[in-house]
């Protein structure tokens, strides 16, 4: 981490230091809002910003992200706890508590293409990806000098489908001894285990280079190229165990025109890939997703 | 009006006759989301869509649009009105409690190019403008015909700069009469007076065909064509006395090429200046736009 | 037809009474260019505007769309067409010789859903679509009121698949009748026999609401919300038998967020459906599409 | 320059030795297609793209960039050029012949903020910016460390307008030894001199953070914020001696809302200039840009 980065990350901490989120879900019914706020008011916290979903407002499902300022909160944090849990329980509700300050670990997967782990880099350098990078972890060595020249540890670990198992082992020790919250597939072209999908469930985001649900699976740029579209795409999702059919978090879009060979495809596509898959992670430390039957609630 | 208009019409009052909104707009401190929302729960109204936004977290402004549904509404719109006065004035807020329910009656007022009018009749009529055309005023006969066959009055002002204020007499008059919430410029080319656009501040649209603050006045097509811009664009604001310099509520752009002329960037302009001022009325009409120092926060 | 139609026409008539344009396609070799415009040189042409591709630059298939003017050309054709015969049979080239003032008369099919039609009238009415609408086919009578009123013929012919065989018997003996060039299925919820899309190859154009090949087949907008999609789109292309796998014409999205339910989808799809088929509508009539191994070259 | 970056030139240069690209523009009449195109039939050479427009048909100006690849192109130059000559006299050609293999010499321009310059040398190692990036010069320190990694010499000239000609001058003799074909202002922050601008006539290329011509001069995302635009974009042109008013290369924007403030709207923007910035320079490394009064016109 340079000085820069670095400068960063105790301005903004420093701001935040008494703001957290309540992300909250629960079955909509009457005096939810209310319950929340008069617990916010009574716990002497403003509240910053406030994002509220009824999935279908006859009876249906309701999500909330409220975002709020407490003074001293440090010192709060063990009383807000406690007594949310009584609000949570008279609705029911699925919460997290989530305190701005404390950023997530990421580790970013990657293989030979590196241009979404150099978009992470970037924005995390410029001070737009609010959290910790905490190791990149790559079947490939081509990586390793951009990486490391940002102070972030790499691990080479060459996979392949049959020692699929192993890798993940050793993985998996990385992912806990550096204490990971969210994995990135940034490009990583290897399949995971159901077992690796099922522990990181709505951890896991990846991007995929098309328009999903247009060609899932292999050589999207290829198949768009032979299908002759005017557009191609790019779409970032949390992965599960059903190939490129988890929630979409995000996706964009560029035309392309006759002229466009499949190189060109892959060019333009590589463009849209990074911005997607910047703007998914950011709205993950942000706390901003939230996930409900397959689908993303983006707030 | 015909009949699949009239279809759409009753349908939605029947569905929205228990609907109402709050706007509301004030100086931010702790306890106004827990007051409103607690007054909507004593009130047994379920929250069916809230949105709120503070200006700047320290101690800036706050603006929120909630919407509610209540049973029986209509006879309980007088206590609402009467109870909510004591949140209002804890808080000193500006406020206004809109019924769904209850249509806004629109004008539109235009001149020869009738295309911004008539993408407004026909969203209006595929029921995605819900709101009453109550007359249409123009200062030239040709949309005469297309208004009076969708059972709208059509008033024939002719306009200039020398009869200026004996055409908005008679407008006015006519206003008053139509009992007109909201008035539409859909391309009216004439100038209105300082006291007409007082009368209706916050209550007048705008389509000016550029891409505001870019070409401010007469012959934007022109001007964009001589400066060689890549991109065109249209602009939905409120009127103010400052020319074009109204809140902007929309914009949109399209892409040209040197390959288009002024007639191209006129053809091309049409259609963005259609939808923009589609959208701008809409959320108009769904009480989605606030004001505050010539912007605006859109709901 | 009105008279406001009528100008647009003769104005563009008399505009365009020399111009023409040759759409070749062959094998690509040094000097085809160099012949063609040879040709025109020696014929008295001026080129107005002149497009090119080549598939695949090492001896692959090559394109071009060549617009010029020739004084009289009403004289002119029997020898334009005559002598670049001698070119092509040099080329092995596939050629059409179009008159700009020759203007294509189109069949519009549609069923319940009127706003690709009403998009198209529109257009046309505006002159921006330079073709004739000879007759508009519904098997639903709602849309004739619209259509008469554009003084354009209205047949109602009801359909279901049981007597596809005579409903196409029947439209068949009309596009005889009218001379059509061009068949539009503007939302027709029919499927046409292989030997009607057959006849009408490369001039048979369809819209299908979904951003293709994402959501081939019925419901798209329904299966596109269920599976949470963040855009929407629509696809215009020349109908084959293969159920949405034809050429593709134009494509265009929107975004589209958790807020929109299938409703909502559909409202913000069908203004992407009308702007990308009158688009592709357009291209035709202008004579800017070719199509090569499934795939179209849009000049 | 590092093996990854040789590898992609090596191959590029390989590919294109062959190549060569006429920039034609005269009065238009009939007979220069055919003129131009017989030209390279006659001297063997093989049409790889060709794109051409006329400003006004009715005998207006005529532009035309005509790719083509000729078999030992290396001996062939000094004739091409002397009988090209001839063609060129007979219509009253400007023209220029540019060889594919034969990169630009590019000489960045950079002050405080790096993104437009990390762009441009990321898109530069990715192989998709094919010219030479000479050198980059500052008037501040802090880009020195990335540029030097990337095996390009740094020049750190610090600048303030009292100290503008001896700046200059320093910067002239560098341009000169490197033999700078293009600058590109990848956001320096200094006014040059009209003489600097006048010697680099459609050869300097300048990122301006707004849509131009909204926002001229400086601070423009703070006005656009005062404004309440609701887009931003960037404008790429050649720089003149009237600030912000050179022809346009590109331009882009993205959506912004009441929710974004002015940092917001410099974090947005940032990614617009960008990829507007890489845009325009890519054209001009691959001469797709031709400039007429004032305009560009882009093949």
């Amino acid at each position: 981490m340079n000085s820069y980065q670095i400068n960063h990350l105790q301005s903004y901490k420093e701001k935040n230091k008494n703001r957290a989120r309540f992300l909250i879900q629960c079955h909509d019914r009457q005096g939810i809002v209310a319950a929340v706020s008069q617990f916010l008011f009574e716990h002497d916290a403003n509240i910053i910003d406030s994002k509220q979903y009824t999935l279908d407002p006859e009876g249906g499902e309701f999500f909330m992200r409220i975002e709020f300022e407490c003074a001293n909160l440090e010192n709060q944090k063990g009383v807000l706890e406690k007594d949310f849990q009584q609000v949570a329980e008279k609705f029911n509700m699925s919460w997290k508590l989530m305190y701005v300050e404390q950023f997530k670990n990421m580790a970013i997967f990657v293989s030979k293409e590196v241009h979404c782990l150099l978009e992470l880099l970037w924005e995390w350098q410029s001070g737009d990806l609010m959290g910790n990078i905490a190791l990149v972890i790559s079947n490939h060595e081509n990586a390793r000098e951009i990486v490391e020249s940002h102070g972030i540890p790499f691990y080479y670990i060459p996979a392949n489908k049959d020692i699929r198992n192993e890798v993940e082992e050793e993985q998996k020790k990385l992912l806990q001894e550096y204490n990971v919250d969210v994995v990135i597939l940034a490009r990583y072209m290897q399949i995971l285990t159901p077992e690796f999908v099922k522990h990181f469930e709505n951890r896991l985001i990846n991007i995929h280079h098309s328009f999903l649900p247009a060609f899932i699976g292999a050589n999207p740029y290829k198949r768009a190229y032979q299908r002759g579209v005017k557009m191609i795409g790019a779409t970032s999702h949390y992965v599960t165990n059903d190939l490129d059919e988890g929630p979409i978090i995000e996706q964009d879009i560029e035309r392309v025109s006759h002229e466009d060979n499949e190189a060109d495809l892959k060019k333009i596509g590589q463009s849209i890939e990074r911005s997607v898959l910047a703007r998914a992670v950011k709205w993950h430390l942000e706390d901003r997703i939230l996930v409900h039957e397959n689908k993303t609630i983006i707030f």
